[in-house]
């Protein structure tokens, strides 16, 4: 390889820049319109972002040379950082009087659909804030989306390369068939939030509230427009509306495609979707029998507040209805745990995600029957193919990196200060782009605004990191990275 | 495959039985001397358990037989289970009123080398009884070693294959190879503990507890003659001591034979020790780090407590010289993640263990610059013999299952009704048989005691699984085991 030629991963990331400019128009129009001064702020910062990023662009053009494996590595990850600085200026500048630090754990965890916060008195907040941190969700949510299902299989990370489209084998034609189906995912993308305002402005919720849950909704990412979470309304039928959400935020949007497409089992064929539904089930049935028998509640309430807060929790959204920690002593483990599981690869979820418990299973499976007959062949399978060892080990070694960059993140916040329970489950939530972690502090009934300084950037670091599936991150502080 | 024959099976779990019933003659025969009538205890679960076990060998004399790969697995599930059984009679009948929960409980602790146990006022216990205690550990550590050793490379369970002998490849040495070799590791076993036992002694202790402790070093057992642990004898050279020799235990003793054959280099140049030897310096050192900083010790005092209770967890072994749980907010995190660690493959310690982190790390690295350079060919390397596919899959998938299992021996702990720290850390030191877990219940100054009984059976099953390294017990719940 040669020394790396930085214009494209320039280019690409200026004009994802000046993207996030006109974005930050939007708060900025309605901060205006609904006369709060701080829509000079966001003008201001969308202002500059413009410039930087129109500027990046013209200074790179390359006249459309391609990126190669380290170039795409680079882009990825320098895109996140990047978008998440700038996304952080009106916020920084405006009436909240957030430090740096916070303003960029907020925009980290909204870009990387997170939804863990440091802000208090949202209800009070002007409405461009609000508005700006569902938006940046609701961006994150697309660009992950697209992210998945054009560059991870390429770049073969985690398992990814099992998602791989068949057009991409074949070089020429791969990068105008992403783009043409990143357009026409960003449309349903954009249908889908849509439908769910229409369903909260019915369920009773204000206009402004039910765009920015249904962004929030759709892109898993959590974020609200009220302290309560979405108990601020208490409501079931929005209970209801927000779990259906979450739920079609979590499986893959490339088989929404294929269900226009008219291939109308697309979604109940796939075994991700199944693998998934069954694990929801499983854990809302748990739970609810729980709450019904442990705490005495209607066999209605039960079910409610388990279905909308387990799905959170798997799917990573991260509303609350409920302090859920305060469900006795079994609830803890069982939302500690479900924090890792994730959605399926190709939704707007993080965590390990299910297609690799299916790989892991399939894996562990095969070497069981491995041991009692050696020198049997057993072929594991994943969606009625058969896994190739590269994948097993992909998803294998993810599993293994997931699991040292969860305990070293872990071990930082507790070195930081933070109590056990406290630095295990913010280093779960970050690493999964969950939201609320456990506990009294940082559990689904606070937020991460008391927390050192040196805790919250080890934390943004864990959702990046979790957001780009590990390895495109840690790839970077390889010697031979940067060698070639 | 055929139908199982049981036969062989029985053979050597009667043989097993036999010799566990000549070990029990030795506590029967202290207590008798030092005049307590527990003896008769003793004796009787002798008679016993040496007429089942010759009733049993006789029964199924197969005339030289040998073991398929199904027999092996079920012969050493069953022989860890019968054992325990047989083990917790005497325990069950003792002067201590145990129930046979506790019994069973405390024999499982003792012959997996975990060190948990349910017994209050060892101070005041019967000899006999605290003698059982540390001869079930010594005997399971050297039966872990024999089995680590000879069994579980041939049944390669979790990448245990590593670790097969030059010989075993050609069948038909293999056997008489491996009973010579269980023979010599086990008289440097002896040798070992008879070296501990004089230290221990010169160091002040009687000479009953320099044997107890010695036979619960070497095997980093854990279970000790007094309620406080070796904090009770508040010495700095008995800490020494005990920190080196569960040091000892907890490297390759494959390692000292060969040594002791003339390969001086054998350890020193071993990657499997380096590493471990790196984890412990790294953990004495970041804890020692945070006492002297923290907690204001000074440093000799810092390096003294830290060292020890860092190799004690680490290892497995279980012992406490303080309350490290008290140690501040990182303390409970840092002992949390390195109850996972281990020490080498073919010690006495249970755990993930180094070797695998090792080819998990190999298989990581490996994968990284497989992104980079996806047509390259990079092949992991251990102890600088190339890997191959079959032992890493097979050591990602134990991590895997591992996790699994672990995950939820922790939920049913938590359903149990145990608190979230108590369940996350006792399902953790159940399966990698540390000892002690942490908090104020089942931490380092606590014990298992006050835990409902349904609790104590999961973390006994947590015990079996983490020694045999899951997969041997976990064949046995497969259809096609027994459809063989």
């Amino acid at each position: 390889m040669r020394s790396m030629d930085f214009r494209p991963v320039f280019l690409v990331n200026g004009i994802l820049l000046a993207i996030l400019a006109l974005v930050m128009c939007v708060p900025a129009f309605v901060d205006w319109y609904t006369g709060h001064k701080n829509w000079q702020v966001f003008a201001a910062s969308a202002g500059l972002t413009l410039f930087v990023g129109v500027a990046m662009a013209f200074a790179s053009n390359t006249g459309g040379a391609r990126l190669n494996v380290r170039q795409a590595f680079l882009m990825t990850t320098l895109a996140w950082v990047l978008l998440a600085i700038f996304a952080s200026i009106p916020l920084r500048f405006s009436d909240l009087g957030l430090s740096f630090t916070d303003a960029f754990f907020e925009a980290m965890s909204g870009l990387t659909t997170t939804g863990s916060t440091v802000i208090t008195g949202l209800d009070h907040a002007p409405p461009g804030v609000l508005l700006w941190r569902a938006l940046l969700q609701w961006v994150g949510g697309i660009g992950i989306i697209v992210m998945a299902i054009a560059i991870l299989p390429l770049l073969r990370v985690g398992g990814m390369q099992l998602f791989r489209m068949e057009s991409s084998e074949q070089g020429d034609k791969a990068l105008p068939r992403a783009a043409q189906i990143a357009v026409v995912i960003g449309v349903i993308y954009l249908l889908l939030t849509v439908a769910w305002s229409a369903a909260y402005w019915f369920a009773g919720m204000s206009g402004f509230d039910s765009v920015a849950h249904a962004m929030t909704t759709i892109a898993t990412g959590g974020f609200s427009t009220h302290d309560e979470s979405l108990g601020y309304f208490d409501n079931a039928t929005i209970d209801a509306i927000a779990t259906f959400g979450m739920l079609m935020g979590a499986l893959p949007f490339l088989l929404y495609l294929k269900t226009i497409q008219g291939d109308w089992r697309a979604l109940s064929n796939d075994s991700q979707v199944q693998w998934f539904l069954i694990a929801v089930g499983a854990g809302v049935i748990v739970a609810a029998g729980w709450l019904w028998l442990d705490d005495g509640r209607s066999i209605f309430d039960s079910v409610r507040y388990s279905a909308f807060n387990v799905v959170s929790i798997i799917t990573g959204t991260g509303y609350a209805t409920e302090d859920y920690t305060l469900w006795g002593a079994f609830a803890t483990p069982l939302f500690f745990f479900m924090m890792f599981i994730g959605g399926c690869a190709g939704s707007t979820t993080c965590g390990i995600k299910v297609f690799r418990f299916q790989v892991l299973y399939a894996a562990a499976r095969t070497q069981m029957h491995h041991l009692m007959l050696p020198h049997g062949i057993f072929v594991p399978h994943y969606n009625r193919r058969p896994i190739s060892d590269e994948v097993i080990v992909s998803v294998l070694s993810f599993f293994f990196v997931f699991g040292i960059c969860y305990a070293l993140l872990a071990l930082g916040l507790g070195m930081l200060g933070l109590d056990f329970l406290s630095a295990i489950s913010s280093a779960g939530t970050a690493i999964s782009n969950v939201g609320p972690a456990l506990g009294p502090i940082v559990g689904p009934a606070g937020n991460f605004q008391s927390i050192p300084d040196p805790a919250k950037w080890l934390l943004t670091g864990g959702m990046l990191l979790g957001r780009l599936e590990l390895f495109t991150v840690l790839v970077l502080f390889t010697r031979s990275f940067w060698r070639g």
